[in-house]
């Protein structure tokens, strides 16, 4: 698509965010430095909305039963695209913005994921569109979702479940990375249980014979599951820790607890895996003589992939590049080197072997790729998969980090608070033009649609969530 | 008790007993050279039986549903006293009568636990007491239960059950060992389970994921006995082996099985015990999404121990010494001293800690004891334990084997021959002694019942087998 | 032994303890109201330090390189006799002084094993013995043990390694119970085991192959607890918690870690299983691909019984009892009553059965009994276990709770404050007779050392602790 | 490549199949009829050695150290072309020729992989070649390899490791199976282990402290490797047996043995998973303080494919087809309807989805189809790996078998004496066409071994065997 096919429309998008450069900058390293984990991100949310009210948008908060989540609209009537802002951070993850492991608050939450370029980056986009609506340049409305708690309960599918999503023709989202490309894979849907055995207390010398081990019960399960191991597809994952195993050792346990994963490339192999797995807990409550309860405390869908959205994206990447792109002045140069340097030997994950040797001797690498994850299955998950079987989503990942840099590393939070930002403005304007050509590109909006429902098929989404799910008490959990 | 108070009466069941030495010699030798294992026992049961026929026992066979079970009368109306006679061999033990290590037949069976000498012995005692009813030196009936699979399956259960004990006033019977001791003590109560899982096969390579292996079955099953074991009284004893574990390696099992027996003071412990073992099981198959049956193969009282009959046993174990006891000849002494010295240092067990000195440095020790076992309660089970809560029971031990042969092991088979039917002809006139004492001695009938019906207590004899149990099905498994 | 062999000092010594009824009691009260767990105890210390140096006793402080462990002395030259004084409380059990389950602060430490009258009660006798040796009435050294950490890391065997008991002829002491009666029995000996596991981190989603989990290491090494189990002698106890089980589900837990308590009559045992243990652990890291560190955190011997002790303190309880005994006030009956009341049926353990009618239908009982644990092996550990391998130690239990009430319930927290005091009066009597006959009585100070010398034979006392063992970092685990 | 560029010599080699037809399809069902199980293949070898020295063939017996492996040679020089033949049949496989299953002798071996027709098959198409050497329509020399054991052992291997197949230019082989197609694929390089474990027996409920299980051992090591499971890549796989789990379940169990087979895409991964294998067996034996011997009983290589002769014998195929190909009698067309009906509703495998519907409904699919494998790693093992690590290996599959038949079911059986001898002969034909065609066209050679170096690149073939290996120990075990 020739540049000037939208008649310098996209241009002006992309001055929309030069123009808030400062205050999007800003924005993001303030949340960067007041990380807020999930679901406490009051702050952060506060920030955000603000910033979109000041814009005319109006914003609904409480979304899903969160009171960090929020919907954003401006603009009136169809058709209706989207984008998402997270901004969650993560535990223990503090860290200076300097080349070495340095903790700002030893123990303190920080933003190991990049979520407060995330949810700046998208809220960018958002604000972009905003001024072409404003300006006539198109029509229709344009929504950001803030979404807590990606980290840690999935809020996205508490604002799925509730229809926050209902009515939105596309949704255009982003991650943080190490590199500029739309993103064609999947990746694995997952259910998380936390299993809680209860027994009878007893003395473990003076009367053993009279206790009832609950964390005889978690071994049996844990056992059970590595027995299963075998006996399910080899796609499927499953993974747990023992969150609670007993007191003191001189007492037999009353109560004892296994945090289990279980991940699958579809929500039905995974819905069978837990299963099984619920099997096996009764299994062991029964061999321990113990009870046993079974809490569904999450659920996603793997995503779907989108390739129109994803190839318009990979277009809209190219006019953003040769409009400037990632430009890097000399500090963020040097320091982006230094921190490079840190992670000494990277592995380039997906990456096509013939850029390996190129990319690997670069600090930063900044030019669009193709989807290296098509007709892949990525192994992990997120809470955008649950939208992504809701709505057509076009994702991507824009270079806020170093090449090679890891997520939750303590180099992608070193890097998050002043590096960063040049790949979060790029992705403002990627989605500001994705956004865009969606409201102006019916065809567009068709050929999503289609394969939107070519891929879903019969199927249909259904919330993996019990009924009864609230996510205040499953992620305290 | 002097010895003149019978008049003389003991001294003729002496002699009735030294009359038939050569006939019950040789009949122990045939059984020895012809063993025969659990419920195959035929020719063994056959010539015990034709030899109680000629002397005018009636015989009764096929009791409790076993071909090779059988039970002799002789004489008429009250009181009734009996002896018991086993004559199975086991698996695997052939070995010469000489003191080295040399199976007659490798893989071929023999008589490890000296059955050929107590169904020959107490033959002995019965038919003594067989002449003292004739001659008229008391009156009553004497009866001898010929007792099959002692060793695998538990036959005198089966014939308990059946009410071939019923209307007996009292039991004497005796096992060859290494002294002349009664017995005071208790063993364990047992049952005996197979569980047995069925899953799915499948290509274990190509195809893991569609296979239910019944080997993880047994597996599951296995680690929560272990898991329970903490948790059981610990007088309790549970074992267990994989009797079937999967065919080629390249295929998922569909078929494993485990053997396993639980063991306990009390009959009411082990069932508890065998109730949370079905529980496992019953986990194990949830688990591993198999199948699972349990079936009891068996299933004993521990001994109840009989003070009155056991003191009578010791008082007539001293006449029988006084009369001669056990006198060896120079070839038995010589064979006696080169198996002992094939023994090398051996555990003495429960005897008393003031008699280790002397006897360590005997080849046979053949003064008689007072029972090392009172108050203990054995770690083992046999079948005489269903007949000692159905009717008194006196017990002991005669000295057939050098001084601390194990049971099972190729001493006791090469024992068996020649050097052990000294002891068993002091079982049979101790046998003699006591039966005949119970007959004319009303007062100690009397304190057997009354100490029988003091130690059952409410709880009564409740067979453990399963309605339907069949020996020879079980047996066989 | 007649009330008058001893001249009226006994008398006296009771007086002595009356005197300082008011001030012994507001000091176990004072504890109570301000419980301290184990090394932690620095107030409850220094109140009894204070309160021995006011009354002329020498104290060294820093015993066993321990800040809260002390020996006060008082008196000149031999013979020199002691008492020992815990103050600990345990952490949780935090309870007011009512009739029902009522913290005072939720999760703060309690006095669940009566340590603040334990305390004072040997204090109590120690004091009257200071009048003793001050009036003359008799000669040699008083000692007072304070000894802290008895509920965690077993402050008394530090002190033993340090040579704090060296040059001791007898030590006498006791522990709040619901009856009066020495002690003849023994215990466990004990070690404690901290196994940790280190494995290497990864996603446990996409690069399972990558990690070695420290937690498989956990399970394999309790697994294979398990499967010892059966192979050990059936009076061993070994009993374990996780207490690190991994963090996050979706990360392969790079470290993991159990705590492993085994026990066994003899040291030997202890030891030879721990052996078994630390094979144990190195078997699931070579399996798990992980490193494992065993670290031995605590050691004791089982306590060695001195009946010579016993029953002179079984003597000397009679005349306490003559005395006056325990007498309760009104309040003090009526709350023993609704506190028993609470307790519902209780288990008597130990005592002969004889006397359960009558034990049952009390609130209190205070007559002196003798010895219930005579012979027995109790299946519990203790620290005094060391002291009893190091000099002569008599034992007893004084009735501070209700009839039943088990040590570590809460209702035994509710009994020490204002109740319990009439027992730790009376053990206080009964310390200072057993020790003022020890002082004057040469005999009995001979007979307690022979009984030692026969008990402990050639196997004498070797701290089980490691050498660079350290209890502040050990406790802190 | 159009038929006639081959001059007619095609023609010819088909004749001289087709003038063998008799004799092959007799020697293939007298095979059938005498089915032998690995290295007890005498009467097989035999045969098919005596048709070859018939013709002129020379032949060496004995090779690889095993009776029944032989080779046999026909002319001189290079180049040198050579096919093999296998010919041992399953254990208890016995099936009669009919549609239903129907021992002829229940547990007696059968030939359910139609080894019977894979020796004949590839002797007719040495046979052929042999005709055109003689008629000197090509030069060179054509080896036939008579290699046993494949079901067991791995005959190949030893062969490979005796340097039979040295020198040798390509070889072209095939298999028994339901559709015409050569193979571009590989499968799972394989070792197979037996870990056996020695502990010390005693009595279970007597002595259970002095015994050392060696079940405790199997479980252990079992365990461990379900543990270790979750940490190999998913493309591997681990598989086991308990072959040996103990005797008498009241003895502590003093021998068991765990079979266990390792396989991954690479022998450098079987190798690191087998050494895991090889820790996990050691720490079990610490566990359980028992003895451990770990034999490694077979080891192979997965098959490299070669493309450039598949690609060759698909055009072989087309020719072979076209002259006839796979033509049934009415009979063979009746049963092979009957057979396809007895198996229900049927997995295709990796035929192409678009084949589906069409082939579903055919009870013999006999078209030649394009590799269905191209790119794929089969989950499946062969001793014909090694001999692709060895020398440029062709390999294809030829329907003897109805639609859907897997390998090792009674249908096989059933199949192979009179209906799958067509498949035979077709496999015969296109053995010797492709080996004619090596023989006289040296590009194909050149382009056969180019890519076989390329695959094997810099790593070669190592015998993964152990020095001392023997065929006959390890295949017994």
């Amino acid at each position: 698509m020739p540049d000037d096919t939208t008649g310098g429309a996209k241009a002006r998008l992309f001055d929309a965010v030069e123009r808030r450069r400062d205050r999007l900058t800003d924005l993001s390293r303030r949340i960067w430095e007041e990380p807020e984990v999930a679901l406490r991100e009051t702050e952060s949310a506060r920030r955000l909305r603000e910033a979109l009210r000041e814009e005319g948008f109006e914003v609904e908060t409480g979304v899903g039963g969160m009171e960090t989540a929020f919907v954003a609209r401006y603009g009136e009537g169809d058709p209706t695209v989207a984008t998402m802002g997270e901004f969650d951070a993560l535990p223990g993850m503090s860290q200076t913005a300097t080349a070495e492991r340095d903790p700002r608050e030893p123990g303190a939450p920080g933003h190991g994921c990049g979520h407060n370029l995330f949810g700046v980056g998208s809220l960018g986009g958002a604000l972009a569109v905003r001024d072409a609506i404003e300006r006539g340049d198109c029509g229709g409305t344009v929504v950001y979702f803030g979404t807590p708690a990606e980290e840690a309960g999935g809020g996205k599918v508490y604002m799925v479940r509730d229809g926050a999503f209902d009515g939105v023709d596309a949704v255009v989202s982003w991650h943080p990375g190490w590199y500029n490309a739309p993103g064609k894979g999947s990746c694995l849907a997952v259910d998380a249980y936390e299993v809680a055995f209860e027994g009878e207390t007893s003395h473990a010398a003076a009367a053993p014979e009279a206790g009832r081990s609950a964390l005889d019960g978690v071994h049996l399960l844990n056992t059970g599951i590595e027995f299963m191991r075998e006996h399910v597809p080899e796609a499927a994952r499953i993974h747990y820790v023992v969150s609670e195993g007993g007191g003191a050792a001189n007492v037999v346990p009353a109560a004892a607890t296994t945090e289990c994963l279980v991940r699958a490339p579809d929500r039905a192999q995974v819905e069978r895996i837990g299963g099984w797995v619920r099997d096996i807990a009764e299994g062991a409550a029964l061999m321990s003589r113990t009870d046993v309860e079974v809490t569904k405390t999450s659920a996603m869908y793997g995503v779907l992939p989108n390739h129109a959205l994803a190839d318009r994206i990979r277009a809209n990447m190219d006019q953003v590049h040769r409009a400037g792109g990632i430009s890097l002045s000399d500090d963020q140069r040097e320091f982006s080197a230094d921190l490079r340097a840190s992670l000494g030997d990277v592995s380039l994950g997906r990456l096509p072997a013939e850029y390996h040797d190129e990319v690997r001797n670069r600090a930063m690498y900044t030019e669009p790729l193709d989807a290296p994850d098509e007709g892949t299955t990525g192994s992990y998950s997120t809470d955008s998969g649950d939208v992504s079987w809701t709505v057509p989503l076009g994702r991507f990942t824009a270079a806020t980090w170093p090449v090679g840099t890891p997520a939750h590393s303590w180099q992608a939070v070193a890097a998050g608070r002043d590096l960063g930002t040049e790949g979060a403005l790029f992705a403002a304007k990627t989605i500001a033009a994705t956004l865009y050509d969606l409201l102006v590109d019916g065809e567009l909006r068709t050929a999503a649609r289609a394969e939107f429902d070519d891929r879903t098929g019969e199927r249909g989404y259904d919330c993996g969530l019990p009924a009864d799910a609230n996510p205040y008490e499953l992620v305290s959990r």
